[in-house]
């Protein structure tokens, strides 16, 4: 199934985007998507939601995310742009569960930002407690695949110290979604094609086959370290292509710039980047 | 105000301790701890309120923490035993939401663990959003201190790669509480004595006055990268005398060992450290 939640933002509705690919109406069957209420969705016979008129906004996929976790530099070629060594094993960090955002809204360049940065992401959303989990059991706690917008301010992250939460966390920099898409659509999680283009150009292109660390491995390995429970997100880094990346010269993201990206299956994201507002965030 | 939450775990009621140092229901008055509930008792009479019997387990004394963020190396004299330079300005990572834990309750060495240490710190607990706050406002921001004890596996934290949140946030790494202490209570937060004990001896000692960076400037700080919600967590550092500070020898914590802190005005924690058990955790 590919669920969502769409309308205005903090008043969203769960939905349901059909196999035509007809966004329907699901508040007659649950109040929000949350992890919980997924589980209950697997008799639904689509037909009968009603069909939703018009084009919504669509928010973030799923209801009540606790966590926000990120793997870093999981595509060997991306840590070689970064001018880092693959690591041994999994790096991980922390995006604050507030810069959550819906897949198309704007995103905002932080006040005092001159490196604003892309990363299209397969996020995996947890559906049962990970704690030390095995990684051959790892997949079967996922309650769906979500594409993700690791938006990251380069000097924020590794120019004012050593810890990158610090440049993954402003507003607006976790776009999420549309759709969560449920395991029985990803017949492999580890070839999906995924892209992004800023201003109509590509600049990212790489397929999940490409990780260091397979999604089941980064699972078990955080779970060793965090627990990670239904409705938690984690992300499992980029592909190579951002902005710090670009020779001769890096790119970073300017207001009026659009990004779009996607994943085999998973939909696309489209934001326009716009000048820092205070005002806009309240 | 001195607010709490009582009870077992998941069941937590709500609390006020009163001036002569009881421990009262505050469950005929408020569902549960939070910070919007807090701000409805500022007419309340302690007295009205039935006293509790006995000596229930403290919680969490707050509901609904969002985020939970901690500054490091805010004291000059615990970045020198870390070995690092004091930072120029605020350094700061996550503590996963998952390890929070009751002030009293068993803190746990994870699997794999041999270098789990002890950090006391003074903790706010914001009231009001927090964005891009100036550092004048900020403590007009918080609703409540807190003690906590920022437990970290320092192998994970330092020789796994570079984030810290992989060492910080590890289940029951995270004891907060006793209480929730209302600001008025608090005349001045970096005029506040520390201490930790392990095993009835003395480890650290230290007052809120030597911070690098004070609790407002702190919050005033993290709030240009990441926005502080209602609820959300801010730990403000460690004084010296951590265990990996320890000369000629570093000590870490072996299961048996015992730990009690506190800080001037926010009560006392004591925790029995137990070897890896998961099972427990379940």
């Amino acid at each position: 199934m590919k669920l969502c939640r769409y309308g205005p933002k903090g008043s969203e509705k769960p939905g349901l985007v059909d196999a035509a690919g007809r966004l329907r109406n699901l508040s007659g069957v649950i109040d929000d998507l949350t992890v919980d209420a997924i589980s209950t969705l697997a008799a639904l016979d689509p037909d009968t939601l009603p069909l939703v008129e018009g084009t919504p906004r669509y928010g973030v996929p799923v209801a009540g995310i606790g966590k926000f976790l990120a793997i870093g530099l999981n595509y060997a070629d991306h840590a070689r742009e970064a001018g880092l060594e693959p690591p041994p094993e999994p790096i991980f960090f922390t995006k604050a569960i507030s810069c959550l955002n819906g897949p198309n809204d704007d995103v905002m360049i932080p006040d005092g930002s001159s490196k604003t940065d892309w990363e299209v992401e397969l996020g995996v959303v947890i559906g049962k407690t990970c704690r030390y989990v095995p990684e051959a059991e790892a997949l079967s706690h996922v309650a769906g695949f979500v594409l993700v917008n690791d938006v990251s301010e380069r000097a924020f992250q590794k120019e004012l110290g050593s810890q990158w939460d610090k440049g993954k966390g402003c507003d607006t920099f976790g776009p999420v979604g549309p759709w969560l898409v449920t395991p029985d659509e990803i017949a492999d999680c580890q070839a999906l094609d995924m892209f992004l283009d800023v201003n109509g150009q590509r600049m990212q292109t790489g397929n999940t086959g490409t990780m260091i660390f397979p999604v089941a491995e980064c699972i078990a390995y955080v779970s060793r370290f965090i627990t990670l429970h239904p409705g938690d997100l984690l992300i499992t880094g980029t592909p190579p292509g951002v902005g710090e990346g670009q020779k001769p010269d890096q790119i970073f993201l300017q207001p009026g710039d659009d990004m779009r990206l996607g994943i085999t299956g998973l939909g696309e994201q489209r934001q326009r980047v716009v000048a820092f507002d205070l005002a806009a965030l309240a």
